[in-house]
């Protein structure tokens, strides 16, 4: 894919809720904010196929041929997140089955079956009849299938596949009885049709409490499948048409149920959706946006949707503060978007989104605090041009993140139904950002070898080969952080016998003997370099087996086992971090460990204050970001020319950035 | 219909429940305790019709004779309330389907389909039936149809009657889908028969979060509307028979699934079931009181239902203190009721109501407190005879109160979900109450001249007509309080265009620009006269056009915008409150505007000491109801009578008030 | 049934899921830790019955062998706790429908329908299949039937299986009308096909809360019935073959679907698997304990489960600290377990119970702290030999618990929902278990002749007869305590007219008029013996009529009424305890009335040291268990001699326990 000629800026445009002339005016707003892009059609399917036979572009042509008029680019949906009713009414295997077991009826949005055959037929051809239709519409820049993909089904259509699928795995029932593990409680299957789908009516207590972790874990790397499928027919019927279109889908924060790994892999760029709470940290959205960019080993992503001011379906929803979009924006940018876009450029007038947020308000003129802020940061924008884009971040750290892992530490029954997988992510990448370390999140199978450290949170599941590339990424000299409970079991679910943490054993040098689950009110504690600090959640009991000790446990009859080791291993070392702790031991912990690499933080800003860098051909961009309520000053030891403001700062020289304030120094 | 000629006094009976001895004793025991009325038949559809070819009055027939050779009244009810087990095995359609999608089985009460043409039919018959075969009883001095209505069916007849409703509102599928703003998420409608109930399984996540609100909010006219005509066909049944039969149904404490404006039109009187917690304050229920007399424009309605001692469907069921259930009785007197009764008469010895509270208690004799207790109020109602009854009280404040803001406020997806209407509207109520200011709960159509403060708080739906209403009230001179998250929508839930609040924004003189949800743990605050309040839940950020500022925010970046503003329109002025605040401020923002209005307080008590007035040419009756457990000393600038002591006081005089202690002073 | 000739030490063992290799290490292991029993063949159904025309016992035969070969005793289940996967494709109706109304699918375990003919027919076979094949199996000790038995189902099967149930009981409608007291709500049914099970979609509103005691009562009584009858048929099927066989089945802690006592009388000996959570009081565990001995009269039951370190299906599944699994074997054999044995001998390395704990770890070797604590355990048992086995717990002090008491208690629908019987059964327990009082948990049809004292918490339900059984026993002199909403209904909940408590009143010589519901956050209080106490939950207003007064209320408006009565009737003494109080009051009240009845505690130890006591023909056995985490001395008045450590004590002499010590004491 091409690399974006400029940092792309609009946003999800709805004018089929509107008339002509609102679509004028929308068109001189658009022009004085700076807009530059589009997102077309992303739920048309109704209005583009009143029926199975006919399809009708009349109005999409008309959005189409003004916006183009108006010289702005189009990223154009398919439309098929939300399917029209008379398609359910036709076609009632197109409507899903919940959780629950409940057959739903029309309505909603997300309201496919992903493996009912005429939801798949319907999609495909739709996408191939736009591509076809729009094929020559040269300011189409991306394609954009369906829209936030999510939900699972439950109906036969999907146990029918759900079978297939597992046919083409396993091969035999023999291997698939097995993997499963069915000679616990009974449940040798004889014959591929006694399978059905795990849930409430069949193996589930709830969402995550399931009496078989192999069938449910099974179930939802098929269900990812089963969704990536649909978005692949789609692009494969644009690609038909198109060979050169860029395909993208938007994904969604922290969102569990899909292997946006393995969804990457077909897509020719990334780009997602940032809807933060009002007391989410920066932390979060940053780590967020540093997956995005790893998915596709560091290319640019785009930032798809944002609210410029609001969202409707929070419980909360607090009106961002001035600045803030503008600061988050370049948040995304620093960590690798290329583009900032929003949901939505008009607000509409009826439904459920009618008190989202968007650039141009009901009251519909440009005299909004809202119109004024993205006007600004248009113009600068469009003074930024293109020196950003392309440009990547180089980053020496990598945390691993898979999405395998996720589902199955948390279908796992005990040892604490507390322990979070993303929370445990979250406490190793809080501590590297507020050090202004850059980290990719990388997946299990990715290279390391430009990495100096490694850290691999919870890493329950070690799939085929992971122990090895560990291995040879220690041994030739890197670092690896390995917190609790990792190398407990196989890609089936399988426990790796022998002791834990099983495949790691040798490269950690422990053995862990038994794994005590902490009652929130009774943390125990442990003393790393002469501070104390809590352990919480979990506390593996460990004997170090070759490792060294750096900190033992102060209570309980296991006071004086060893909380932190660290073991010599080729030219490396691993360390083994055996408990969850509080913030400030993960800042000194990190702290010690990016100085024994040499690994240089990007900048040394005051609490708060946020660096971030990205580099290309075109120039290495130090992007300062202030999130606090203050104004704080930055020293730069090597000076730079702010973007922004075109200020230039000498070597040594001090910046002082406003509340929320941001910069951006070329060197 | 004629006014009662006595404070009807007695409640609930089921002496099917008993053998012909127990109701000899009951007679005798209701003689002691002074009870004039009945309610008879409210659950014996399964012994008067045994069989859908069958009715059977025998047992019926021997209770009236009892209850009318001891000279009481009847109350007569329909029995509909709950179908027969027979009745739901031969047509299952009478039974609902929930929300959730399930088909009910038979059991509970309020278990009917209003929409089955099998539950329309026979219950219309039923009906019919009791009227033909008691026209010539001529102690009935009421019809009571079923019993606390309620509860919604998604079956099919509603979604088919839904269809028929839909097309009768909209008269083409063009309407319905403008109305309804189907363009958003794909949801355009081309055959009627493609419209399905919204429920669990179609455009809901839960009972108030909903993907699409002009159909949710289209389905909860429809279900009140569906329920209502169960109610209409009964009336209508026993119209036939007996033209001047007063017809009722009792309606319940806030209960927000019926629009009861629309259904008082449709009976002879209203009447409701008061069932406070242990912890409900005196406002609470004082409101509710005013609402149900102002649904018939002031005229006097019947306490249909309370307990004397304790409810059992409580989570903490307390019993009544001494004085408690007198006070209460009073208080439902003072504003407007000219019937005091009760659920139940004798204490049942089976099933889900055994403890609930009765006159007559397990014991089964006069030897408790609580028959102590309502023979004493028996006999203080007997010396009052006619005198209150018919009384009307008069009002120069109305709140407006309206079911489809209700409903569409509480849909609102946005922008804060603690947002709750009637707590909105009781912020209001509470402050005048508690300085004895009479006040109306009136329908958004009600004839305003008569008022002099007209308060509407979050009236988010301004229907046709409301507006120009409201305006020439105040051109008129008339004083309005508009509050937070006002003018949003029309009828549809379409947002007015062209700046919050819409339709409101000339005579409030304000353009509202952002709307902020305000997190419990971080209140804004405001001062008013002086003192500083907070400011929670929502703060509308607003721009004085033509008003004045009357107080401004003092914190965060809206520091200094407006928070209560005034606008001088015609002879009166419009006032807008744009946040929600504490008790104190509401308290002394409406003594300034009663104060500004001139409107006299019914009388200066001690806190906790209610005063309420009802007039008729009979006199004019000043009720003083002492909510405190502490004796309470009043100065009567007017003196007075006092009906339940024969005391008389002189103007100036003093009178004091047991605890929980009642007076009612005729000038 | 034979007493057991040692301590059976072992456990469920599962070696199905393992190959040969890992089954003859585990035999080298169970030799090293003295296990002398493995239950064996609990979850097996699949592998034994391939299809319907096929048994398969080839794995089983060669567990059997193995184990047998190395001197093993075989508790041998039947396998029938969850059924194959082909036999729910098959037969559909074996599957459970759910509360809500949803119908299952395969998955899970207890995941059968009682009432499905397919089920009764293929369990009963499988059951008389095994016996067959293992007729000759000398060291078969015992059958376990089914696992953990459990659940409900609504299914229609069900529905008929009711129906005949309910004809079997009642005979006539007429009865069943009248015992259910359908004139309430218009619920007479005129056919017994009317009749729908009480669930979500008929009577209930949750679990607990059903809108008609009388049919949700009688369908916990028939579901406990149902599943017993499955339990029946199997012990029938084994007894066919195997007439003298030792039967039974593993009860569950506080289970309150099924009713034990019903249960037990069909069985040869109770079982049960106690898993306590980390913050459990011993009390509560000690309770279950008795309440399993007194199932059938005192006869020696097995611990049939417990976890050797940790359980997974907790929300915090902490570690037993090291000693207390140990100490928590010795307590079951204190209050009369004649065996220990563990879920699970091997731990599992697939599905759910996988973080399970167990004897052998997944590292596979005997070096784990686990091993070692079961090792040692085993040594001991070994040595203790059979004198302890088939000792019986002399007890004074009987406390009634009864299921159908349980279950109306909780049905009822007011007048607090915070009511739980077996917390105000656990009160009374609590204190005499801290004084070292022996208590027997009996039915209330036991025989109390031999007791001193009887306790009555919440005797809500009184069946036929029980009144007169208490008055006898007061009559002759016992003592007697009745709690607080005692005596109200009979057996199918209908109230007792006349004046609570009912069949009571004049055995207890008082009247409760009213009762109070109390807010946790205002509790009343009265004074005993000089001592203020909270009186909470509810609160009974009563009069004494014969009945002395011993404690009166302190606040409300029943101040100065009887919080605490005694009542002089015949020989003995009637006490009422009218409200719920704290802890102290519960010691200090009970401490009185064994003093008063001479009831010689077994002994006094410090806080925190149970004492226990087991006699037989081979001798007296006291039981010294130190629960606290430091050492304690106690005191021996008759010396003794430890059979664990063969110390001999001398009369006054000391013993000192460590900290989680155990100590058995022969005199």
């Amino acid at each position: 894919m091409k690399e974006n000629p400029i940092i792309y800026y609009g946003g999800d445009y709805n004018p089929e809720q509107w008339d002509e002339q609102t679509m004028e005016e929308d068109m001189r707003l658009f022009e004085e904010a700076g807009i530059t892009i589009v997102t077309l059609n992303v739920f048309s399917w109704a209005l583009l196929q009143p029926s199975e036979d006919t399809y009708d572009f009349t109005t999409l042509d008309r959005i189409v041929d003004t916006v183009t008029k108006h010289g702005l680019s189009i990223c154009m949906a398919t439309s098929t997140a939300a399917h029209p009713a008379w398609m359910a009414r036709k076609y009632p295997d197109i409507l899903r089955t919940e959780f629950n077991g409940m057959k739903r009826k029309y309505g909603s949005r997300h309201n496919s079956c992903p493996n009912s055959p005429n939801f798949r037929r319907l999609s495909r051809n739709l996408a191939g009849a736009l591509a076809e239709h729009y094929k020559d519409q040269k300011n189409i820049v991306a394609w954009h299938i369906s829209n936030e993909y999510g939900g699972a089904c439950y109906c036969e259509n999907c146990e029918r596949a759900f079978r297939i699928w597992l046919k083409e795995k396993y091969k035999t029932l023999d291997a698939l009885n097995k993997a499963w593990g069915t000679n616990f409680w009974s449940h040798t299957f004889y014959d591929w049709d006694e399978i059905v789908a795990p849930n409430l009516l069949s193996e589930h207590i709830d969402e995550t409490t399931t009496d078989f972790q192999g069938i449910s874990l099974d179930y939802a790397r098929f269900n990812s499948d089963s969704i990536l499928q649909n978005c692949v027919d789609e692009r494969d019927a644009i690609r038909e048409v198109l060979p050169d279109a860029a395909v993208t889908t938007n994904m969604m924060y922290y969102f569990k149920d899909l292997d946006y790994q393995k969804w990457a892999k077909e897509l020719d760029f990334t780009s997602w959706d940032s809807y933060p709470r009002y007391y989410t940290k920066p932390a979060s959205v940053a780590l967020w946006h540093d997956v995005m960019r790893s998915l596709r080993h560091g290319q640019p992503f785009w930032l798809m949707e944002q609210t410029p001011s609001v969202t409707n379906w929070q419980p909360v929803n607090r009106i961002r503060r001035p600045g803030e979009m503008r600061l988050w924006s370049y948040q995304a940018v620093a960590h690798g978007a290329d583009s900032v876009m929003f949901f939505q450029m008009r607000r509409s007038a009826a439904a459920s989104e009618k008190y989202h947020g968007a650039v141009i308000d009901h009251v519909g003129t440009n005299q909004t605090r809202v119109f004024r802020e993205v006007k600004a940061l248009g113009g600068e924008l469009q003074k930024l041009g293109n020196q950003t884009t392309g440009a990547r971040t180089p980053a020496k750290v990598a945390i691993l993140f898979d999405w395998n892992n996720w589902w199955a530490v948390e279908y796992s029954s005990g040892p604490n139904d507390r322990l979070r997988y993303t929370e445990e992510v979250h406490r190793y990448y809080e501590a590297l950002f507020e050090q202004n370390v850059s980290v990719d999140l990388v997946d299990v199978y990715a290279d390391l070898s430009a990495y100096q450290l490694v850290i691999a949170p919870t890493l329950y599941m070690v799939k085929p080969g992971v122990d090895e590339a560990l291995k040879t990424f220690v041994k030739n000299g890197g670092e690896l952080i390995v917190s609790f409970f990792s190398g407990i079991v196989d890609e089936n679910d399988h426990v790796t016998l022998g002791g834990y943490p099983g495949k790691l054993r040798d490269l950690l040098g422990i053995w862990v003997e038994e794994i005590d689950a902490v009652p929130e009110e009774a943390p125990n504690a442990f003393t790393y370099q002469g501070e104390t600090y809590p352990a919480t959640l979990l506390c593996d009991l460990l004997h170090a087996e070759t490792a060294e000790v750096h900190a033992t446990y102060r209570d309980d009859f296991y006071s004086g086992m060893p909380a932190i080791t660290c073991n010599h291993y080729g030219k490396g070392k691993a360390w083994y971090v055996a408990t969850a702790s509080d913030h400030a031991f993960y800042q000194q912990f990190l702290k010690d460990r990016i100085e024994e690499c040499s690994i240089a933080p990007v900048l040394d800003t005051p609490k708060g204050v946020e660096a971030a860098l990205r580099e290309s051909e075109k120039g290495t961009f130090l992007f300062l970001l202030n999130h606090n309520k203050t104004e704080e000053t930055v020293l730069l030891p090597h000076g730079g020319l702010d973007l922004l403001t075109d200020c230039s700062y000498a070597p040594q020289s001090s910046l002082t950035l406003p509340a929320k304030g941001v910069a951006i120094l070329k060197k």
